[in-house]
């Protein structure tokens, strides 16, 4: 058992085991237990409380799954990083002691072992508590992450163990060392790509990806137009696009810090064009739509909204598609009627999350987490520029997260096996 | 030819025409002339220029199609409402004698006498110069009207004489007592319903139609919710929505003049809720749209824009339409990104005079035009609240055309055996 002494336990909790095994209730039932780091005993009144709470919430676990385990455990600790309140992430996130207990994973369920979790900004706003999916609280953060399967229940067949899994659903919760859950609740990608790559598939190239297959039919040769260019989705789209000969021009902000070396960047990923949101408004602008030999682009990709939504929308050509995917500017986009009347324009929404429970499983889905690993082997995708931060360090990291003009993604370590890789 | 004395020639054009038979010219080509009323002898320099504007700009016409027609003519006028600049409305448009002088009809033209036109908003946009599609100038008024077909070139097989006809492209210029095109650029349309709703047909009840049909798949009891629901389409949504079985809630604008009676006469139409702008925001809005027993709006029907379509995208269902038809805020759409991304709401645009040049003749066409002509004459389609205007006081209809919360609309009679019929 060479990951056991991964999942163990610090000394509060034998207390609690002792005193579980004692009440013969793991033959019984599989009993959900969420134990804070100053718990001695663990009393039946509380237990059943918590079973209440952790039943509501299956995003707060962790895990020891077997006798033998137990046994053969180091006295660490499981660590979750969880928020029992919305409000500052770098306030309210705590990494705890956590533990799911149970004597066996139910037949429908996966043990799981988290490798690394990407800090992205949708994780801020659940937080936050301005995201329209919350999960209950208290609640383990993150939404996005790769974990490696390491035991299945008898009635799982589509996974095993050695799987990299990724998460279905938004709000499963990432940063944690260890998960159980039904299988339904995560999917399998190919596990022969690196840590950071599998860490960070789920959103930005499965957003990319889909935003360029399923609004408009692209041909080779055809020109798109995002703003938020720099944006992991952004890069994503560029490297996509350029590996599918579709042009691209990329809008980033005017007067932001370092703004040579992020052209430069984009256009080393594969971006045709780079351009300002003020070049937008220009005539040159306007002539460098026009001698597109493809004509306007027909698929415009928006993460930022406000004013200057409409310079972008200007630039779509008849019967096109403008897919709004974030909303950066925190400011509703400004949408005058002409384009949308006169020039059949289209305003579409992507939310990857809702993409990935709606097809999970589904042949396209597979087509597209084959798609983006084979891209990621061929390096036409890169790993996003990242920090590698050590589980225990969250707080600096969040912060980071949320500074202006860090292109860089924090992603955290969740596994001492990750860093021998 | 008891039609003869409608399309007669006042004495200058008498001269023109002797200078034109002397020239023998009206045997070889049929030749368009453009004439002031106080040009006493057309010259041929005059001629050929006249003859390339006209060429340019086929909306500029009135007509004279036969030798029979000329000799048996009295000498009184055809008359045009025309603009030779865009400009304000009612500053800009003149009535003149005009007149397309012909040997005979071209093999695919036809002749039509105009009986009504109405005034309606786009017109006065595209005098402005404000419309995205502009006739070169000088040009007729007016976008839309029915005329009865006098005469059919012999290549025309799909109209005939007492046809009635509406415009199938935008520009076309409905003021006007007679003219001369062809037939690809009229479409039939019933001549057993009133000559108000002929002339009223080719706009409102359409662009209603339209928009039930092809955007949202609806069911008896689902309902829809729209604003401007004053307007002309508004009405005409209200009462095939009804007809349909649909409910509908609509919006109008707090605080309007009136509002009491126009409350009253829009449920008498079929409206099922009528609510202000401002109780779109209030919380009995949300319980009123959570009561449907159908589940929220799919549709939505936008004329207005601006700041408050915040408040109307709010209330459509996961996964709705909303469809701008209309600015009359004269400001952008403000569109927060949360219903897009996570109501996964689709915004889209309707343009009536797109869909009709690109689906005359189609058997959508014609089921919508026989669909709308039934709702007619059932009296589920009720004329327009309207005000009939004769021809020459032109000036004063379109000022009242402009006047805010004037619903009745202002018709133009261009036949005098209209006001017979």
């Amino acid at each position: 058992m060479p990951n056991a002494k991964v999942y163990s336990y610090g000394a509060p909790y034998e207390y609690a085991l002792c005193y579980l095994y004692s009440m013969q209730l793991l033959l019984v039932y599989r009993i959900v237990v969420l134990v804070d780091s100053d718990v001695k005993v663990v009393k039946m009144a509380l237990l059943r409380r918590l079973r209440r709470i952790c039943t509501r919430n299956a995003y707060v676990s962790c895990v020891a799954w077997s006798h033998k385990v137990h046994s053969s455990a180091k006295l660490s600790s499981l660590k979750s990083l969880i928020y029992s309140a919305h409000g500052d992430p770098s306030k309210v996130v705590e990494r705890v002691d956590s533990a799911v207990i149970s004597s066996r994973l139910k037949d429908n369920e996966v043990l799981i072992r988290m490798l690394a979790a990407p800090i992205n900004p949708a994780d801020m706003n659940m937080i936050q508590g301005v995201y329209p999916l919350l999960p209950k609280l208290p609640a383990v953060g993150g939404n996005e992450g790769v974990g490696e399967v390491m035991q299945v229940g008898k009635a799982v067949t589509e996974l095993q163990a050695g799987d990299w899994v990724v998460p279905a659903g938004a709000g499963w919760g990432t940063w944690r060392m260890v998960a159980v859950c039904p299988s339904t609740q995560v999917m399998k990608i190919p596990n022969d790509i690196s840590i950071v790559s599998g860490a960070t598939i789920l959103v930005n190239p499965s957003t990319a990806y889909r935003m360029l297959a399923d609004f408009v039919n692209l041909s080779p040769g055809d020109c798109i137009i995002q703003n938020g260019a720099n944006s992991g989705v952004g890069q994503a789209v560029i490297q996509l696009a350029a590996q599918m000969s579709l042009h691209t021009i990329n809008v980033i902000r005017v007067g932001r810090p370092g703004h040579d070396q992020l052209v430069k960047y984009l256009k080393e990923l594969g971006a045709t064009y780079v351009v300002t949101d003020e070049y937008l408004k220009s005539k040159e602008m306007t002539d460098l739509v026009k001698s597109l030999p493809s004509g306007a682009p027909r698929l415009a990709l928006n993460c930022v909204g406000g004013r200057n939504f409409v310079d972008l929308l200007k630039h779509v050509a008849f019967r096109g598609v403008a897919v709004t995917y974030g909303g950066m500017a925190k400011q509703p986009l400004y949408v005058p009627a002409g384009p949308l009347i006169f020039n059949d324009v289209k305003l579409c929404g992507f939310w990857n999350s809702r993409w990935i429970s709606e097809n999970r499983g589904s042949d396209s889905a597979k087509n597209m987490w084959n798609y983006i690993a084979d891209s990621m082997r061929s390096g036409h995708l890169r790993e996003p520029l990242h920090r590698l931060v050590p589980m225990e360090d969250f707080t600096k990291a969040i912060e980071r997260s949320m500074e202006p003009f860090v292109t860089e993604k924090q992603i955290l370590i969740l596994n001492e096996h990750f860093s021998q890789k």
